[in-house]
């Protein structure tokens, strides 16, 4: 074990036993080195005369750059564009992304947690997240409607072991099935990952707020019983709340979780990805909620290390440039109006397909599971594999879905206009009708 | 074991079970799934009536943006800048990287290798390299001057032991320490990852021709024994070639290794990084020269195949928008005569510093290690440790360096005009004086 390692662990050891005990083993391995970047940190602040620590080139005091691909980026300056990122992000964009969550989260007002760590998008933020705390063989519980990558990351690569519940019970989340599936997979064991992601892809679901205070019910109850909690939320989809067919909750778990019990710790993933609609941009945040604010900014700083570490052994640092843009647009007085302008749009489309999905000549074709937020809705098909109504809907009818499960199909309504949305669902409803 | 990964291994071991004996366990278990990625890429070419696969928004035909980003990159088409990446990164940025190897290599002319996968930069490569290849107690050799990010990314996370030998013997890279190296560590060992990083950092040495065939030799008489090698070349630095004490090799072991031996398989790390000065972009590639051109385009295949799956489940994809920029760069007819242009700069500092760092006068406070290349170079100090020395430079004549030995300190010559080189190795030498 590296020293600079093993003085992290006993800090936090000593601050919150509980989260020691859910670091994987690499989780325990990871510090953050002194070396090159520490060296340059260092000279950045005292060689006022020379520094020549940099692993960049520079002239005239800038960094050194080609005019092919200044010319097509004018509106921003050589400084923001080319030279590394700090491993854990530029410090201005961490900042207005921690705002950012205080703003949209009011129950995180007054609680302990840490700075937003930047990641190269929520993929990272996952896989970074899955390093610290996923041994082979750990168990990740999560509802049974998910994102496939979920399984490539978490038990192809990290070896865990995924457990799932009924995502509905009725028109609702299942919560009862959700504090049952907890409290079975904790035995035997002192550690459950419990992956919550809403609004959900593929559901396009967001919890009520009845629905949020059970979740953290059930898990509060099973901290109580001693079980360790890493809770991550992957919230890619934030801030797209359409309220359909009734409230949903409009903030993240992540703050009811976070100095909830010492037995839980919340790891929030999030990114401008699509709230920002900026997917190619690749830019997430990782956020710790420790479980009691006594102690939280030690539990929060030996985190930042080790996640530091696990950035540097794995990418260095994350796009430079992406997260200019991304703090400028976050910094800039219009932003709010361009972002409530564009989600208008995603809940027109939303709400026709909502309307149109639900209508009674569809019946005999299929259920619409509940949804009400995100990009994505599902619907459970009657008489017909999902897979073989998709690979007829493209062959014959030149139309596009995503079959999800054997019986369930994703519609992006996310790149659906709301004129289309009729036909598209009339054009299903006749390819079903055709194979059944 | 996944039936897809199952697939791939057979193909694998069909074609060349040296390199299917390669792999680490989790090598084994990468596979590209058939999920989302592969449905909207089937619906992109049929879905010619309505396309709702897509997981992202859209609007009119392209992608959702907002104005406060996209007012900052007005040279570029949204199309261009916010969709996700293939795993493997933009068709045309690969067909160009690799038309840019083939020019920059001549010896890869007539040879079978793969197409380059876009990485999020070369340690992001390095990382993708080592889940396909290293298991914990696996030996990685290279020489005793090295980036220490190594250190941090085979050891501590893959849990690789590093073994090195002695980088220089007199004026030059030590060939045969090199030779004795690969065979003592291949005693008992059926496979060995080497990495050769030319230029060099810290020490900005790049090879001679002769070096380059006694390495290559050596390599080769290696897997005549038997061992599988798989040789790394992180090429970070390529093309800044200065010649300086006598001419270098100009193009990567890469070229001479492909194709060489079934028992090597050459991967070469490279990225527009340090080549086009884009540092915080963060783009590399990651290339495969297999071991003989028979069944090459099998195994070529079926690593790409494993290395997108193994992109996706960490990072998804690379950032959109910095292919671009680097893309449009490398079609751009100027780009060959600016970056000429940078690297003239960089060669004038470099000659500066070999002239002054070798004076005579300096003599009684180091010796200068061969460099002829790069963004570095490394002194070895006479009775001062590098550490000592450094935090004296900062405190007492606000000069930064590097130390990245007991008593090796680096200059980046890349952050330094060539009139500050005189009076920065004056500074050095009396601060050692001070200090002796």
């Amino acid at each position: 074990m590296n020293p600079l390692a093993s003085e992290l662990n006993e800090k936090l050891a000593k601050n919150a036993p509980e989260v020691f005990a859910m670091l994987s083993d690499y989780g325990r391995r990871a510090y953050f080195p002194k070396g090159i970047l520490t060296q340059s940190a260092e000279a950045k602040a005292k060689a006022h005369r020379f520094n020549a620590t940099i692993g960049i080139a520079t002239e005239g005091g800038g960094p050194m750059y080609l005019d092919s691909i200044q010319q097509r980026v004018p509106g921003l300056e050589p400084k923001d564009i080319y030279p590394y990122a700090p491993p854990a992000g530029r410090p201005g964009l961490r900042d207005a992304w921690r705002k950012k969550l205080l703003a949209e989260n009011p129950s995180l007002a007054g609680k302990t947690f840490g700075e937003p760590v930047t990641t190269s998008a929520i993929t990272h933020g996952i896989s970074v997240t899955a390093e610290l705390f996923v041994d082979p063989g750990d168990v990740l519980l999560l509802p049974d409607k998910l994102w496939g990558n979920y399984r490539l990351c978490f038990e192809n690569h990290f070896g865990a072991k995924i457990e799932t519940f009924p995502f509905f019970e009725g028109e609702g989340f299942n919560v009862a099935g959700f504090g049952e599936a907890l409290e079975r997979n904790a035995q035997g064991r002192d550690k459950l990952i419990v992956l919550l992601n809403f609004p959900n892809n593929p559901t396009g679901y967001m919890p009520t707020p009845a629905e949020g205070e059970e979740i953290v019910k059930a898990l509060r109850a099973q901290a109580e019983r001693g079980t360790k909690l890493v809770v991550l939320t992957d919230d890619a989809y934030f801030g797209l709340f359409f309220h359909l067919g009734g409230d949903s909750m409009t903030e993240s778990l992540f703050g009811p979780l976070t100095n909830l019990h010492p037995n839980i710790l919340a790891v929030k993933l999030d990114g401008a990805t699509k709230e920002l609609f900026v997917w190619g941009l690749r830019c997430g945040f990782l956020t710790f909620g420790p479980g009691q604010s006594q102690g939280a900014e030690a539990v929060c700083d030996v985190l930042d290390a080790k996640v530091r570490g696990l950035i540097r052994a794995g990418v260095s640092n994350v796009p430079h440039l992406s997260q200019s843009l991304i703090q400028f647009a976050l910094e800039a007085p219009e932003v709010d109006a361009e972002r409530q302008a564009k989600a208008d749009i995603l809940c027109a489309r939303a709400s026709r397909v909502y309307e149109i999905s639900h209508q009674p000549r569809f019946k005999e074709s299929w259920d619409v599971y509940p949804f009400n937020s995100g990009y994505f809705m599902l619907i459970e098909l009657k008489g017909v594999e999902a897979e073989r109504l998709r690979v007829h809907l493209l062959d014959q009818h030149g139309v596009g879905l995503i079959a999800t499960g054997k019986h369930d199909l994703r519609v992006a309504f996310s790149c659906l206009e709301v004129d289309d949305v009729e036909p598209l669902f009339e054009i299903v409803h006749q390819a079903i009708q055709e194979l059944i």
